[in-house]
């Protein structure tokens, strides 16, 4: 897989905020102001780092990204700001930059000070090493629990132009829909226009990881960005035929993230697509589905490869959404378990069992009360999950 | 405890629904048509002992309820509620009443048929055997997966005449909020007007059964019922400081039997009570309090004895209530935590591990944005609870 796009470079280094010499200080850097488009958590709960960076993607424009882990720089009040003003103001004067333009993301644990006395006297070197090869390294030094890195690669061509999409992601934990989940990072050369690039990431954001949840629950730092060198020389995209082909290629790659997030969920050893159709409209289909997803009643029973339809029909039945029980299908894998909200019976359940104990299975529900449909992709809740989330300490 | 009220009987029998002989046909019966309340699901999906129910108790009347374990009676269509009234009628028949004053509730396995022909014989048997000391029998023969039977008792001095209120609950998953959760019967010797009964018991409930979960699931089948006798020969209660002082008893019994089924919750070691303060309303208190205790990462902590103040003020942040992060405080049991969205540090961790690792413990958020309060009770997300869970075949 290709882990370079011209007009960018990458590096990661130690800076002895986690313990054990790990990397933990990344940088991604442009070789000059390029657009950005960014996404961000929607819990009311912020950390310092998405609080700054928020702010500054307002323009449109950024130079830098500096990434650590270990430190979520979250429910760190005012200090915690200045912190990151301070991290970011470092990065600016290494890169001879502008501070307006350097955003930041952070991951780890809550409620302590982010160490930058420590992390500043390494910045100068973390900005000479970053190169055009170095995404690997970029990608591995923003894990946490991660059990590897997420990189995703798409290539397409508008005429005789080839333009590629590199990103990356981290996350295993307080995974849910509703935000931009995790920390992701995407790159491309193509040439694109500002506020093109801010709504297509928007809509490609909602349909990849926002449809994704390993514990359904949004983190402080949740962080999504994406950068356009425009290196690559296309004529800027705005939409039309060579922006759809972009944007299939956009999508490919945060939708291979997303995944691939969801089968690095804690403790996860199945993944589950829930797909559903039918629905009054898509926003009804996507709750439907999502609620599904989420329910622990599902995910344990996804966890032990028990096809049970009862349990999915209660998650959607407690959806908030007004369907009528009584004309739901539901299918897992080809096995259809459910016709008009009663149950099918027979070796339905035996067949469908052998579906739930594949690595992947796709659940279907039909509510036959129109055309929205919608899907979200999830893991099982396992006694793994249980035991490295309870034994978790502050 | 008390476990008779004048004017009802109780009994139980095994009528081979579930195998092993073990009793699983109940039936509560007044000793005249009597006022009737009772709170149902909310969740679209609906058994048919729902509602067939649901339509019954419009009338404000009731004689008798026949209930069964073993066999939910849910997504089996038109036979299914056509199987609910054979079986009610067999009961009206047994005890020479109107088989519209018969309700019914079901709670077992889902998608499979009521087997009304095995049950019928057995009708009678159980139509003479109840008996006004027969509470506790009946409160054995609803349960399935519980640990053991759920039963409450509260006496109220309306003037000089004492009034009983009795309840039993069953119910140990797919207990979420947002409906009558489980299956709960009350009966009271009290006489009180019908429209007054009615509006009580819903207040009430929503106080009590709506704020406890264990996975956060309705089911299809939850009923609560409240019957009243009469029998005690006050003046009908419809308000007033009788009213209030019965309204009391009536809390007591059902926030007793809520905590018990949260107690007896699937795979369940420990209790913990969300207490939520400074909402900008009620409503947005209670959604606070509720989301804080369904998040996997707080139970899975709550499990491990972890006073993770990072996953609950993360779980607050996504409720979708206005809060301003930066204004939060909170405690595990007299352990200040946080203040004003900033982690104390200090030994607060320490102090508060002691309080997690008891039987019980409450969680406190002041959000500072108004006046409204509300709780949610919950219990731990254990290994246990994914054993059971996973385990479970259809």
């Amino acid at each position: 897989m290709k882990t370079s796009v011209a007009g960018f470079r990458f590096g990661g280094i130690s800076a002895g905020i986690e313990e054990g010499r790990r990397p933990d200080l990344a940088l991604l850097v442009a070789d000059a102001d390029v657009p950005v488009a960014a996404a961000f958590t929607r819990n009311r709960l912020k950390g310092a780092p998405v609080l700054l960076s928020q702010d500054r993607v307002r323009s449109g424009i950024a130079r830098a990204i500096v990434v650590n882990s270990g430190n979520a720089n979250a429910c760190t009040g005012k200090p915690g700001i200045e912190d990151a003003q301070r991290l970011t103001r470092a990065v600016a004067v290494a890169l001879e930059g502008d501070e307006r333009r350097v955003l930041c993301a952070s991951t780890g644990p809550m409620g302590v000070r982010l160490p930058v006395n420590r992390i500043l006297p390494h910045v100068d070197a973390l900005a000479t090493l970053a190169r055009p090869e170095g995404f690997e390294e970029f990608a591995a030094t923003i894990l946490t629990v991660d059990r590897g890195p997420k990189i995703a690669y798409a290539e397409v061509s508008l005429g005789r132009i080839k333009v590629g999409v590199l990103g990356c992601a981290k996350g295993a934990s307080m995974i849910g829909p509703n935000m931009a989940t995790t920390l992701a990072f995407v790159v491309t050369d193509a040439a694109i226009e500002g506020r093109w690039l801010r709504s297509s990431l928007k809509e490609e954001v909602d349909l990849t990881f926002n449809d994704v949840s390993v514990d359904g629950e949004a983190s402080p730092n949740d962080s999504l960005f994406l950068l356009a060198s425009g290196r690559a020389g296309n004529k800027p995209l705005d939409g039309g035929a060579d922006g759809r082909a972009f944007r299939a290629a956009l999508r490919d790659v945060l939708d291979d993230l997303a995944h691939q997030v969801v089968r690095d969920g804690i403790g996860a050893s199945r993944v589950m697509t829930i797909e559903v159709a039918g629905a009054p409209d898509v926003k009804a289909a996507r709750q439907v589905a999502r609620r599904v997803a989420c329910s622990p009643l599902v995910k344990t029973a996804l966890f032990g490869a028990s096809p049970d339809w009862g349990r999915m029909l209660c998650a959607a039945g407690n959806a908030g959404v007004d369907l009528d029980p009584d004309r739901v299908d539901l299918w897992i894998g080809g096995v259809q378990l459910v016709a008009d909200g009663v149950a099918l019976g027979g070796d339905s359940v035996e067949r469908a069992e052998q579906e739930m104990a594949r690595e992947s299975c796709t659940v279907r529900l039909h509510l036959h009360a129109g055309q929205g449909e919608g899907r979200h992709v999830t893991c099982d809740l396992s006694d793994e999950y249980v035991r490295l989330q309870s034994q978790h300490r502050l």
